[in-house]
């Protein structure tokens, strides 16, 4: 007779939080806590966090911010349960990377189906913890709660130098924007696992193995720039900066919008020949008869960095990151686009937006 | 012909943040953002928090907490959007006030229906912002997503000096048990909500309107005791400290659990005389034929502060915040009430818990 599988709720809340923070501290307490204080102030009612050790904290910003998937809308069935845990921490460190900041602490609320595995819960707190250590961040408190769906959201606290903290705001005409890798890799990722059986064989024909594994691991278990968005702050040539998680065209925008924080009146010109599209890439989206432009321009999810940088740093910067220019900051207040035949066109909004807007 | 409702979906993730912001701007930024970077950086990846201005920055923890609400789970159809928004800047400060912290800034994560109508997401921040106004908390950024039910997930930051601190761990045999106010009074409100409209209007015979009132304000709008925890933690008499949501006893079982983190077995004595239930909470029991004790001792959602108190520091902390003494630690290992009789019976942990545990 197979033995019943241990349910989450045969343990109850404060039996589950006990079982995090013992594997937190397993990882993590013999180097992220070093007062005695912080060690007790786990599972209490709210996390403490010392800075003391940190340089400069008189001239730093405290740095904040928090990201929430769920269930139905942000994990593919395809994800196992740590790709999910792995994820919650690295949409809210991709945040952290893109003002420069550096991460201290996350905090995890979770909303948890009751009839859960345990099993499962153990992995997806696995994945949190993996990435945690990953990023070299504590987690240091969070909640359970009932719900009819998994929902994670995540908060993550950092600090940054107030002069390094990098804005949206803040990018000049003539300034380059640049990215921090290819793009277009977590929409191939995603195609590919939701296409049939029949496809995917297809597919294994056309594509190396080693790049539709990239492909999906960019879908389902994307790393964020967290070192490269430091580097980049402490350079202090960054004039705005922002991650691309909802596809280029929408952070340009972005930057677009924020200049006029400042009263500037903005603009982009993109080079479609200089936009970061893999061979493979390009294959792939043939196969799927799909404009690789699109994926790379619209999609998003690729936890990539945009930056808008001062001209003369370029060469300095690129040996320090990997960069790519993909275009230049105008001051004609829209976007554009030169295509290959050189051919300026306006490049019109149109990445993911939530809530179908 | 009744002209269609505007839906948050008619405007997109972008937008929605956007009217938050504003509205923010509007309440919050002539006192909360004197640095022009932190201004800006509103609908920025992450948010930024100046703690230059803060006294004894160098001996202080910042405290993160974190909260989750879910329609299904924790908002009866009687509470409003308004009492929505309120409850999750309230449970959270709870948390905050319960180390004794100050608040700095308030993370919201929500996801949201699609078909939400424009009107109930207007009133839902209107909430939230009431409550930043009220506990003197910026709101500094969050992020919103599809989901089918309404999930409100907020997360603040405090500070608070390192040596006030106050834990759940520290308290000492000998040591007062008090609370900050009546216990059982949202209890009473829940108890009314989810009563028939002949059970409502035999207890208007019983109860005069201004209790029942109370009874219900403390149901769906209930007030965290920030005040009370930051001049409690100031006093440097307290010895441990815990917001009493989740049920009196359930706390006290946390207190003795602490203990153990120093190697300490820990009881507690608590006095069914000395527990604070109204006439008018006892009245309203018998009609429901419920035992007051039980709403007072496990219901929880009272978002009242527990305090373990130096003994010798009572009357001098009774002149600056309401403390109603209702037991005292012991080294039993196990909890024990005295009843009226004078008898002492064990009392057994059964809080409300989450997930059925």
């Amino acid at each position: 007779m197979p033995s019943k599988k241990q349910l989450i709720s045969d343990l109850g809340e404060k039996k589950l939080i006990n079982r995090i923070i013992k594997r937190t501290k397993d990882l993590q307490s013999n180097y992220f806590f070093k007062d005695p204080k912080i060690n007790y102030s786990l599972g209490d009612d709210a996390a403490l966090i010392d800075l003391s050790d940190i340089r400069n904290r008189d001239n730093s910003f405290l740095v904040l911010t928090s990201d929430m998937l769920l269930e139905k809308s942000h994990f593919p069935s395809q994800m196992t349960p740590q790709d999910r845990g792995w994820k919650i921490v690295t949409v809210n460190v991709s945040d952290i990377a893109a003002m420069g900041a550096i991460p201290h602490g996350l905090i995890l609320s979770m909303g948890l189906p009751p009839d859960m595995e345990l099993n499962y819960f153990d992995d997806l707190i696995e994945g949190v913890l993996e990435a945690c250590q990953y990023y070299r961040l504590p987690l240091v408190g969070g909640d359970t709660n009932e719900s009819s769906q998994l929902v994670l959201s995540g908060t993550i606290i950092g600090s940054v130098e107030k002069s390094k903290a990098m804005l949206k705001t803040g990018a000049r005409e003539g300034d380059l924007l640049a990215v921090t890798g290819d793009l277009g890799l977590a929409a191939a990722g995603f195609e590919i696992l939701f296409s049939s059986p029949e496809q995917q064989d297809r597919i294994k024909e056309i594509i190396p193995e080693i790049h539709i594994q990239k492909f999906i691991k960019h879908a389902i278990k994307p790393q964020a720039k967290l070192k490269e968005g430091i580097i980049a702050a402490n350079s202090g040539e960054i004039t705005a900066a922002t991650d691309i998680s909802d596809g280029l065209v929408s952070e340009l925008e972005e930057i677009i919008k924020a200049g006029k924080k400042t009263s500037k009146t903005l603009g982009v010109r993109i080079w479609e020949e200089k936009i970061p599209i893999t061979l493979e890439l390009k294959k792939l989206a043939e196969y799927f008869t799909i404009d690789p432009l699109s994926w790379a321009l619209y999609f998003g999810e690729d936890f990539e960095l945009l930056f808008s940088i001062k001209k003369d740093a370029l060469e300095f910067l690129k040996d320090k990151i990997n960069l790519i220019v993909v275009g230049e900051v105008t001051s004609t207040g829209f976007m554009e686009i030169v295509n290959k035949k050189g051919e300026t066109k306006i490049l019109t909004p149109g990445g993911y937006q939530h809530l179908g807007g």
